[in-house]
């Protein structure tokens, strides 16, 4: 296999790890140490810029963001951002990468061994709506991003399709148009997105008084009663619903370090 | 009843009737078809600002689109922007009203008399993605708003939640938590513009052909397909729902015109 180039230094290493087989230098104890602290503030680095990124993007778009503007709000020279990233479309993909393949590979990996798929989509759109809870921006990037892209063929909508399908299949489920009840359910966890970014308890304009009594919003409670309705939509019974969307939640992982 | 305004002149008149009681001058023929010749060309430019302007921040957003930019795509000098705009978050109101609030209206109007809310729900949902495929800047601007902004309190949300509270009181559909069917309903519709919009018949980009079987997309029938989930999701029974989604659909008018 390819040998890895002489002289590699930290400043060129691109976010990849070094291929196996590679030959390593000799080295003494101090250049380690040296390797090790600039693979770490390169790492900072560009998780300064991902978050300033999501940041900025989340509230206007890919378009509506200049490069200096990242550099500038994650305090970081303007060159160096071409050290990690060869574009602005480049940031932003790995920032779409990030929210719809990263976070649906950590709910894949939350729900490891739950084989009922009803509460699989429960758990998922529990998570979600927590997520988006505990960050708005993160929630404000994906819903900014869900309508307007490739919905069908990325990893949260994928999973989706998935897990329904799979529910079909066992008899959990019932629905005549799989492409249907995924599009519902896509579209019913993106409006419940919406939903808690304007109207949560975290809510820049809350709704009028007497909207609020008659939709009970603001509610603790919104990410399982938001839950019980979509299992209602697949035709899973009431009680049932109900009693799968507030069963214990798995910890969801951390979001995996963004730095490599 | 309301006579016109002394010394009215068409370049003044601001898109707003004249007021009661103001007195009319004496005229002749010919300052008559001045005046309305002068009414015509200045809700043609009108009209022209509005599509313009739509077509821009549909693509990129109000924040993405400067006054300069609309008035040269519209063809119109800069300063006329302002005798009939205020500002860019004027003409920006304008569009979210004729999108959110007239077509709702004109929802409203073609189903006077239609008594069944399922019937009601199900024609909303094919004339909205009906209006989709043959207006895709609409659909795009509707997307783009619907998610981020008060999509409770504006006349397409209100009406569906009304419509949905309608069809529980009369036993026609079984929700037992009715903001969260609202919540449901309304981003099904908003993933189905997304589909239609990017897996119709006109899509920019394709799906890969192992999908587009796996999902029956493009589909001539798309429209009938989400309404019968929908109904479906309200706890319509299957046969049902699909004979209800494929009924005679009455005419929806054109789009009022937004001269004045």
């Amino acid at each position: 296999m390819a040998t890895r180039a002489q002289g590699t230094t930290p400043t060129r290493v691109r976010g990849h790890p070094p291929r196996a087989g590679a030959a390593v230098p000799a080295a003494g104890a101090g250049e380690v140490v040296r390797e090790a602290r600039g693979a770490r503030r390169r790492r900072e680095t560009r998780a300064r810029l991902l978050d300033a990124a999501l940041k900025l993007m989340a509230d206007r778009g890919m378009d509506g963001v200049a490069i200096n503007e990242i550099t500038e709000a994650a305090d970081v020279g303007f060159g160096s951002f071409y050290n990690h990233f060869e574009s602005k479309e480049a940031i932003h993909r790995a920032l779409t990468d990030l929210v719809f393949e990263e976070f649906a590979n950590a709910l894949d990996r939350a729900l490891t061994g739950v084989t009922d798929p009803a509460e699989i989509i429960a758990a998922s759109v529990r998570h979600t709506l927590y997520r988006a809870r505990r960050d708005r921006t993160w929630a404000l990037f994906l819903l900014r991003e869900s309508l307007s892209s490739r919905m069908l063929t990325r990893g949260l909508g994928l999973h989706l399709l998935r897990d329904i399908e799979k529910g079909i299949g066992a008899g959990r489920f019932k629905a005549e148009d799989p492409l249907m009840a995924f599009m519902g359910l896509a579209g019913s966890v993106l409006a419940a997105l919406s939903i808690e970014v304007q109207y949560g308890e975290a809510a820049d304009t809350p709704l009028p008084p007497e909207l609020r009594s008659a939709v009970g919003l603001p509610s603790p409670e919104f990410p399982e009663r938001a839950a019980t309705t979509m299992l209602r939509f697949l035709g899973v019974p009431p009680a049932e619903a109900r009693r799968v969307a507030r069963m214990p939640l798995a910890e969801l992982e951390a979001p995996r370090a963004t730095g490599d």
